[in-house]
């Protein structure tokens, strides 16, 4: 696959109000807007003018934090991103769904519908969904240990693989005359009997425009990492210093290339958390304002939940207890954290704090959302942008502003002009299809591809 | 509830191509046109010029059908209404869903999730999906029997109701300067604990415009009956004569007030297969053009299929083979048919049959999608809707017509405007909501309801 002149891809991750934990109190839009689907078609739009690759937005089937102190509700992703869909015409959308509590078959179906609707704009983000909130509304007492959930999700990410490809791309022949709709022998069963799953097949909806929809994994634990590898078109990750993202970049392209896949056919997309101003020290004073909003209190607590350990216990302006979190590798192999939370997040803090060496009061404000926090002006952004892409840490990002919709209109507006006048980005789509602003190319039916297997063995 | 006029309510069934198994080889849109959104948007926006009520979508989680001898896929249901809801300003939207492949929480999310972005225009069918297929995609070796089917459904329909009401009315607040958003108490776990599910909820998705989706049931067995009495907001069904469906409306509504509810409260649509032509005999044409592309053989085929005897043992010029079928009372308690099919279409084909003495062929021809076929003129469609409603034997419809887009676009300009005339019918929309259209209450939370009764207990 030839890509020249190589560049990066963008998504908007819609994270409530934006990133910032107060962004609801900071008055931009109503404090209900993260349920009003015009507040969604605004941002798509503001993202597709911008000509960003696509929406993405996270989930999780349970309602997370305190409802007394801030928006704690989310509408069905896919359910938003049709709307999103409807209303564009090139921009991606990203839809975030759990391996843990779904069906692969109802879930393979919702996707595939989507990327019809969406004429091939349409991708899964494939999560665990870490925690015991979800688990208690699905039947179980907690939520399933990391291996269990991974080892679900591997044989989750294969049957709905092969339902997608269930039909061949030339299965319909639809002739009226004679009646004859389609080869019956290019739609198949899957037969499928594994450990978590029995699914028969075929979907009820064939293959779409960009053959099956993107495939995106967000997860940076060793299951997580193995998952991307084997089978993943993109990664979204979490990475909050240059050399552990060079680390995880080349970690995944080599062992994507163990399974015979070229490096090129998977993305890798570190989240950027931003703040951004005309100036930095606009910038600072926008970040210092939503921080005030928040009070300290509640962004050391942000950090104490990622690390798993009480806020009372951290002092802030100390460095974390590292004798509480342990003898930790800076890289993510030998991480440590509680079996049954987000190995990717714990990381992301834990380096950045023990690399620079950070007060917990300094680390609440280099990460946000979990992901690296970059506060500054649309120069500054878009230098570390080029700066990680061109290291060779990352193929794109996933933007996750600190309100909405400004933070999203600054960032189209203003950082992507630069981008493109240093020929780091698109200045009109190429294409139509997700996996073509991706520059990822279309699958092959696996069915196609075993026949194809067959009769060269036969021949 | 003062309801004058009394008007009917009208949704319109976009199955496929159209009722008509042979729509797709008429040629009127692509063979593959059930895949293409702006189909469906097409119908969408001649069913809002019409004023329609709804547009329904039915759905099962598996293909049924031989995929070689016409269009079996299906897009998910939530994934296209989606779609329509913004592609419109007024119709409701109805999505068929399983009870027995979908986990409740999810499941809850996504209709109420839909019910936002269609700001008060979302109703769910809850179906028990009959037969095999859908439970080999599932993990399991066959469908449950109809009681298990049913027992689960009744648990579902529970859960959803209450993760629906999970958020009172006046949860939020909103208060930007003092940062409280939620009241606490307002938004409830609902701690279910039951035979099929345990759901600590609350859900994710506050209440709608229109309180909660409508909820609609379709299945006319006695546990359908029972589910629809207790909790349905409409009730989609197949009578196909005048007399049973006049025996079902009236026991419906009784079985209704017997649970302490207003018989205005739920309402009774049987489904209606239609052929329209500007006469009669021009609609006559139309059908026989449609039943000579079909063939007799696939006609009779779907006979047997709906009565679950092979179609090498039914004669097309005799009755149907009463001895084989047994011997059944005319209503539907007397029931008898295979355990994992469908009552409801079973008793619509026997019933027809024995009332009128047809033979098989006539069956074949005056049954289509297991509901009752008018071929007529727009007159003649509106005779039979209005003795129908005026009689007591229905408050609305579910219309099916032959071909798409033609079947929806003769029946909103041809025959809605001779029930306009009559008074039975609206001009337009006079209120914004699905609920409001259909002429039920927006209810209130249940949680908010047993707040009240505690406080009249205690005060």
């Amino acid at each position: 696959m030839a890509h020249a002149p190589r560049r990066m891809s963008i998504g908007m991750n819609i994270l409530g109000h934006g990133g910032h934990a107060s962004a609801w109190r900071y008055g931009e839009v109503s404090p209900t807007a993260h349920l009003d689907i015009g507040y969604y078609l605004e941002i798509a739009r503001i993202s597709e003018r911008g000509k960003l690759d696509a929406i993405f937005l996270a989930d999780g089937p349970a309602v997370i934090g305190d409802v007394s102190r801030g928006p704690t509700g989310r509408l069905e992703p896919t359910i938003v991103l049709t709307a999103i869909a409807l209303a564009t015409e090139r921009l991606g959308v990203i839809a975030t769904a759990s391996t843990s509590y779904n069906d692969p078959y109802n879930l393979a179906r919702r996707i595939a519908s989507l990327d019809h609707v969406s004429r091939g704009r349409a991708a899964w983000n494939a999560v665990t969904t870490a925690g015991d909130a979800a688990a208690l509304n699905f039947g179980l007492k907690g939520a399933p240990v990391h291996a269990d959930r991974y080892a679900r999700a591997e044989e989750f990410v294969d049957v709905v693989t092969q339902l997608w490809d269930s039909w061949e791309d030339d299965a319909i022949v639809g002739d009226r005359a004679s009646g004859h709709y389609a080869h019956a022998d290019k739609v198949h069963a899957i037969d499928h009997e594994g450990r978590h799953f029995c699914v028969k097949g075929p979907l009820t909806v064939p293959r779409s425009a960009q053959g099956r929809p993107v495939l995106v994994q967000a997860g940076a634990s060793e299951g997580g990492k193995a998952l991307a590898a084997r089978s993943a078109d993109a990664v979204f990750t979490t990475q909050t210093t240059l050399p552990d993202a060079l680390a995880f970049y080349a970690e995944i392209k080599n062992r994507a290339r163990a399974f015979g896949r070229h490096p090129d056919s998977i993305k890798i997309m570190p989240g950027l958390s931003t703040v951004i101003g005309s100036t930095e020290a606009e910038a600072k004073r926008r970040a210092q304002e939503l921080d005030e909003i928040q009070g300290l209190d509640a962004r050391i607590e942000q950090v104490a939940q990622r690390i798993g350990i009480p806020a009372s216990e951290l002092d802030p302006d100390k460095p974390l207890p590292w004798d509480r979190i342990g003898d930790l590798n800076l890289t993510m192999d030998g991480l440590r954290s509680t079996e049954r939370g987000s190995h990717g997040f714990f990381a992301a803090q834990i380096n950045l704090a023990r690399r620079e060496n950070l007060t917990v009061r300094e680390l609440a404000g280099r990460i946000r959302s979990g992901h690296r926090l970059v506060v500054g002006s649309a120069e500054q952004i878009a230098d570390t942008l080029a700066e990680w892409f061109l290291a060779g840490a990352a193929d794109g990002f996933n933007i996750m502003p600190d309100m909405f919709p400004s933070g999203a209109r600054i960032f189209c507006e203003e950082v992507v002009p630069l981008l493109q006048r240093r020929g780091l980005f698109r200045t009109e789509y190429e294409g139509t299809t997700l996996r073509e602003h991706l520059g990822l190319e279309r699958p092959e039916s696996v069915f196609a591809l075993r026949r194809g297997e067959r009769a060269a063995a036969a021949g």
